[in-house]
């Protein structure tokens, strides 16, 4: 390799690293659709080596000497070269700010803790698994205090940034606090408006899974997924992964029910068209990437929430869900579909919530992981704190942790931050929407005609085609005109829940 | 890693490499069976960068101090990690052997050669590869004197060392030489003798998959595989892959003949046995390890060849087949199914060969390789010299180069040396059968019923517990009182083939 710079000595390696990233990828693809169970512990062992493998790469000194080198001479590249190279120092920063101890006493207190969880969570049994969570959030304080060190970040911001770079703890203050006002006076509202309606007729069942299996698959195509790159298969918690030529997605078949098989592909692929789209010019390199979590999930609701449940695709819809499992066609009405799919019911579990009181989740939650993160809160105190948010929040009493404070795997795993994103993205998807469809009038037309043709092509150039070249708020001021602008999310929710 | 020493240090790096190939495994059986097209090219890129993670870590500086630093101390060890210490020096040693730039060259030019192949075998066409066959010969060449140079081996001893350790080409001499004499007297007696039979009935069909798939599943149990930690799955070219707690075996259907995919699974089912049960106690270190390629194949062919072609399994799958296919339950006897699967009939084709014939395919490529190597003959004469051999051997006139020289993947895919492994581990496998059946007398009884757990059970004791603690002559001194033996294969021959 002397005969490259740096800086294409560094793309070299970072391609490799990215590559391993692909190969545990399929790899989890693999663990969660067709590993044997026996399998479990050895596997454990392949995704630490790929772990270690890739954090060498990116932690060799020669890493480092090319670095200051490519920058030193920064001006000789092009614009998208120098983005490039400016996002491998951010990796750079964060792998090196973490010693390898920490990163490993990391990797052992979440594997512990995430499989104590599964059983806690079960059982209901928030202190079989509190001094195991304990450990982690004193792990990840160490963290956030080495990220903060590091980037000159704030400490949660350091972890928030992890996920959406450049996203802070003040500009979530600015966001939510106006969300949570106007959730006040919009969840009410919407439920009043609801209870005037007639009820929605339930969709009669059973829902052979062979038969979903195949409306699934064409819904897929339907939203450009190209299954020659890519696979639909089952498992237990629906993920899309894989790479942008072998993208893998899953779902599960409820043959009582195939709502969430539908919507949940739907969601999926809004995820994997994004991927697939990405810029194929730093493939395997950092400007090749997503643009981070915010803006990846606005990609999966935008699919999910705004164009699937429109009255458009509906129309499209309902009539092919008849075809697909026969019997009485009112339930498949496109008005029934969405007085169904658009039903808003405050309820104790965030994978359930409609997206009126789904924000109300993650406030939650936010609010909740900050202080732990920041000391203000002990993990002791959670459920009690937790059960107090959702009084205060949604007004609902939780009855048992199992539906409170152990209901979601992510903190038990290690990831703090991580939850705005849910919230984030999904007033992004509103407000990319709403341009897309003014932009191209064209859009609402393929989707009542079954199509998301015109979406993802205008989704592709204004979103996908930039990788990670800009935050939530740069690529969104380029593809909108604004930065993020909570008044979208608004509209949305008074457009389609209050008729405004 | 500071607190350990050196030797655990070496144990650990070796189980990250394992944990790596074991990633590499897993990602081939999903090229194979469920990637999706377009995913090949990133797959290559996937496992180029497993392999280039996997060796930096055995040819970096510290692993070297390390074996340098441990074997100064072997004293102190156990005779079990002498051993395991003296086969990481042979990874290391022959890993080290080869530069950087001769591994990158042989990469690329397999690479492209086994892609020509492809497309040249399909079109008979042995000039079209030709010259990128020329340019894998001359970097084997550089690699054989590479390695002979780091180990003191000949040159294509160097080579047959890569795939059964301590295999010389002066014992093949010894071996082949007489065994190409039995042959001769032995095929014209066995031609004889079967023409004198009554011709087998052939297997009525059409054999439906879905049948095919149920037997070949049950016949896999029986033989011992646990699928709660195996999968059997279909692939173009059958293998075994995967980990020893995540074995991967494939076979393919074909509806008109279930013959293939019984007695492949059988066969792959051997070699998985065998991965299986290596010692745990050096999982994912080299003593934990098969001990070779024909010891590899020794486990395959004695399940396929001895257990499953004997008179006592067929009297107990005769029936089984009859009841998963129906109809005339005639072809099904023992007797008829034993004339089947037992025909002799000189033909082109190595993978189609009987036992009796198919020594004489690998006295042909032993000779070609082996002269291949040495510079002794030109790649351009190589059909001209392939074809002369198979008048010589098997007295065929070859009418194409695809059912010549262009039939088998190995050469075009650098693989020199690996061929002797086939007809070696026939021979073994004839040697431990005979020691096992007269050991055990219940082996021959449970095959009867459809079991093979007796036979497996003395396998597991006698070689497969060993791992890579021995060669293909220790391991057979050990397990059946004397060194490979080709008496052993002759008067399996003689039973089963001229009734002696």
């Amino acid at each position: 390799m002397t005969a490259l710079t740096p800086y294409l000595r560094l793309r070299a390696r970072f391609s490799r690293i990215a590559a391993l990233e692909e190969a545990s990828s399929i790899l989890h693809w693999d663990s969660s659709v067709v590993m044997p169970p026996k399998a479990a512990p050895a596997r454990g062992e392949q995704m630490a080596a790929l772990a270690t493998a890739a954090h060498a790469i990116l932690t060799d000194p020669a890493t480092a000497v090319d670095l200051d080198a490519a920058e030193a001479d920064a001006a000789r590249l092009g614009a998208e070269d120098r983005a490039n190279l400016a996002l491998m120092r951010r990796k750079h920063r964060r792998a090196t700010a973490l010693s390898a101890d920490l990163v490993e006493a990391m990797a052992r207190a979440t594997s512990a803790c995430e499989a104590a969880w599964r059983e806690a969570r079960k059982a209901s049994d928030f202190p079989a698994v509190a001094p195991l969570l304990a450990e982690v959030v004193r792990l990840v304080r160490e963290q956030a205090a080495a990220l903060s060190a590091a980037t000159g970040l704030a400490r949660y911001d350091s972890l928030l940034d992890g996920y959406q770079p450049g996203l802070t703890d003040s500009r979530l203050v600015a966001l939510f606090g106006p969300l949570q006002a106007m959730l006040a006076d919009v969840l009410p509202a919407a439920l009043a408006r609801q209870q005037a309606q007639p009820p929605p007729i339930p969709l009669p069942g059973p829902f052979p899974v062979e038969a979903q299996r195949a409306l699934c698959r064409s819904v897929a195509e339907r939203a450009g997924l190209d299954f020659s790159a890519a696979r639909l298969d089952e498992s237990t918690h629906p993920f899309c992964g894989g790479t942008p030529t072998d993208i893998r997605i899953t779902t599960r078949y409820d043959e009582s029910d195939p709502t969430q098989a539908i919507l949940g592909v739907l969601h999926e692929c809004g995820h994997a068209l994004y991927e697939a789209n990405l810029p194929k010019a730093f493939a395997r390199n950092p400007l090749g990437e997503a643009a981070g979590m915010a803006v990846h999930e606005s990609q999966s609701l935008i699919v999910e929430m705004q164009a699937a449940r429109s009255d458009a695709f509906l129309s499209w819809l309902g009539p092919r869900m008849h075809a697909a499992f026969g019997g009485d066609p009112s339930p498949y009405a496109p008005e029934n579909l969405a007085r169904l799919w658009r039903r808003v019911r405050p309820g104790l579990i965030r994978v359930e919530a409609d997206e009126v009181t789904y924000p109300a989740h993650i406030v939650l939650r936010w609010r909740l992981e900050r202080a732990l993160v920041l000391g203000d809160l002990a993990v002791t105190e959670l459920p009690s704190a937790w059960n107090d948010g959702m009084r205060d929040l949604l007004g609902l009493a939780v009855p048992d942790d199992r539906r409170g404070c152990l209901q979601d795997i992510h903190w038990y795993d290690g990831a703090f931050g991580y939850f705005p994103s849910y919230t984030l993205g999904a007033m992004a998807a509103a407000q990319l929407f709403q341009a897309a469809s003014a932009d191209r009038p064209e859009i609402t037309v393929a989707l009542g005609q079954g199509s998301f043709a015109p979406l993802v092509a205008w989704l592709a150039e204004r979103v996908h085609a930039h990788g990670a070249a800009h935050g939530l708020d740069g690529l969104l001021e380029r593809a909108t005109g604004r930065s993020l602008d909570p008044a979208a999310f608004e509209r949305h929710l008074r457009a389609r829940y209050l008729g405004e």
